[in-house]
């Protein structure tokens, strides 16, 4: 694990400013990461998503397991070079989306069969199959395959949490490479036992980063919030912590507020292709008639490439003509929104900062222009 | 007019370099224009568009008339800041989109009613209101309002030919601003005797340049090119000359071979939205297994981003998954062909190396890797 190396630059509360070195470069976080889950985020260039300042892209195991399938891209040289995206990637376990298809999976202690979406043929993952996949995908930072349950169902939460430990025991065990970070899955729902119990077994294990998952799947705010503070204060300082799957605003200050260090999701491209803006002040939906003749950026304090160039009637008429630059200006403008919110909280917290700012921020957020 | 010149550079044979000074710049031709019928060129950003190489873009009067309607875009600066496109603009003058609404236009001696594609309300546009529409929008070089007959009818194509006579003297009338160069349309069909007669007409009128129309239209590739060289035989020298709406790379040489300075088509942009690729030696299919694990890019001989970048394999695997980068990367490389082409053209000119480039070129691109 020596290509691996996490040193905390600052902590202003529970914020955390850190830097995580991997075998295709330092992430500095708090960092927001744009998914890309069919090796590719969505109708980016790489060139592109590399412009608006993203450090590391996620890319989806199961999507990949299922097509074009881990060999194949293990035969062009990894996703890595597959994708042309030489800064550090991460990949999911798979768990969550074999979880979702909560009709056409079936779960045992060894691993889980489910229907592929693709032409319906069984598939299976499991603990091992998962690293193996992962292995052959090569990313920087890979994840154990754990098992998320429905986040307010007390006994199901218990069950899948221990399991999700022996399954994280069994990956730790499948994993041959040494140029890759494996890391650990805190679950048990909005639990406070649980939850406590999990992040104690998984913190024992030796991973050199955890992540908090089973969390922004239909909890409230508060269960979220509450659960990310309790499970940090049980993580160790000294690794980098991982919320997955979480992308607003809110949610990121919300999050580095109480020590979470990466954040992924898919929200701002799959808000791009819906025509919605996110904004340090809302949303805007470009769709609206009111944007026919509006000169304004999106958001005239943005430095993102769009908002430097195009007005919101420009957008509005590329929505409106169902034209694919829409959705591309507008991922460039969500994803930039995040990785800049990043940038700026790391800004605060190495200025010790960071109370103030997201104090501030965070009513901004509530107003509305 | 004194915003526009026209010097001829080179001579090779019939084929011609020249530089054409606009407002928004000079233009070296030969010059192949991607369309950007909506104001976009479909799935990239200007900037892509500018790095790939081009030097002008097409816009489309018909759709951007109906949507979002000339007095907005004239409201927000006029097409160049509202698409955001500092380089050269060629707006079309939409008779050839009106007239081919067969079913539902109705053309009078004035000008074309019509049924918008888009809400089904009937539409008028005629010599007059073409030019105010091109005025509003603003490009560099605007076009008359002319009628594309059926190439093949001689008895309607005389007709279509006289009235776009008539018509290109109206739009003379009609034109009042000094910033735009508005290029004379040459009709006729594929016969020679009305070619002739268009070409001669066309030609006394006066216009700062001359556009042929009415060709790829269904005609075969021998009456297209006879058709070409007759009309450039009586055109005058000292003015740049337009071919509408052609674009394979073998038209593109057999084009210059016969002094067309200008191009333009959706050909590259479309190809690339069904998953093929041009290149110097034939269309490749990208959806086609063959290419699933080969590692080469679309083209060695190609410096587009997309070659230097990207496998077969990654592109055969984003058309395979849908994923919207794929006409992304393709049209990169489909535009980029023909803009290298027509730049490829336009040294051999200079190096009065015309006739062997172009007999190797066509030679190679009949045949297949």
């Amino acid at each position: 694990m020596t290509a691996f190396s996490w040193t905390l630059d600052a902590r202003d509360g529970n914020a955390r400013a850190g830097t995580f070195t991997t075998p295709h470069g330092k992430l500095s976080t708090p960092v927001f990461a744009p998914v890309g889950t069919q090796a590719t985020v969505k109708s980016l260039t790489p060139a592109q998503v590399e412009e608006l300042g993203a450090q590391m892209v996620l890319a989806n195991t199961y999507h990949l397991f299922l097509r074009p399938g881990e060999e194949l891209v293990a035969g062009l040289g990894g996703l890595h070079n597959f994708m042309r995206w030489n800064k550090p990637i991460l990949t999911d376990s798979g768990g969550f989306q074999v979880f979702s298809l909560t009709q056409t999976r079936k779960i045992d202690e060894d691993g889980v069969s489910f229907k592929s979406h693709i032409d319906g043929s069984i598939k299976r993952l499991s603990p091992e199959t998962s690293i193996q996949v992962q292995e052959k995908l090569g990313a920087d930072i890979i994840m154990a395959f754990d098992e998320c349950a429905v986040p307010t169902d007390y006994d199901y939460s218990r069950l899948a949490m221990r399991r999700t430990h022996a399954w994280a025991r069994r990956c730790l065990e499948a994993k041959t490479r040494g140029d890759q970070a494996l890391f650990g899955i805190v679950q048990g729902g909005v639990f406070s036992d649980l939850r406590a119990e999990s992040a104690r077994e998984i913190s024992a294990m030796g991973f050199p980063g955890h992540a908090i998952g089973g969390l922004s799947v239909g909890e409230s705010k508060a269960d979220m919030y509450r659960t990310i503070a309790e499970v940090n204060s049980i993580l160790p300082e000294d690794k980098p912590r991982y919320l997955m799957g979480v992308g607003t605003p809110e949610d990121l200050i919300e999050g580095v507020r109480r020590g979470v260090d990466i954040f992924d999701c898919v929200l701002p491209t799959r808000l791009a292709r819906h025509n919605s803006a996110m904004t340090m002040r809302g949303r805007l939906n470009l769709m609206n008639a009111s944007f026919a003749r509006d000169e304004r950026p999106i958001d005239s304090g943005c430095g993102c490439y769009t908002c430097q160039q195009f007005s919101r009637a420009y957008l509005r008429h590329l929505v409106n003509a169902k034209e694919m630059l829409a959705a591309t200006l507008l991922s460039i403008h969500n994803l930039y929104t995040l990785v800049h919110l990043a940038e700026t909280m790391r800004a605060a917290i190495l200025e010790s900062n960071f109370e103030q700012f997201a104090r501030v921020t965070l009513a901004q957020l509530q107003s509305k222009e």
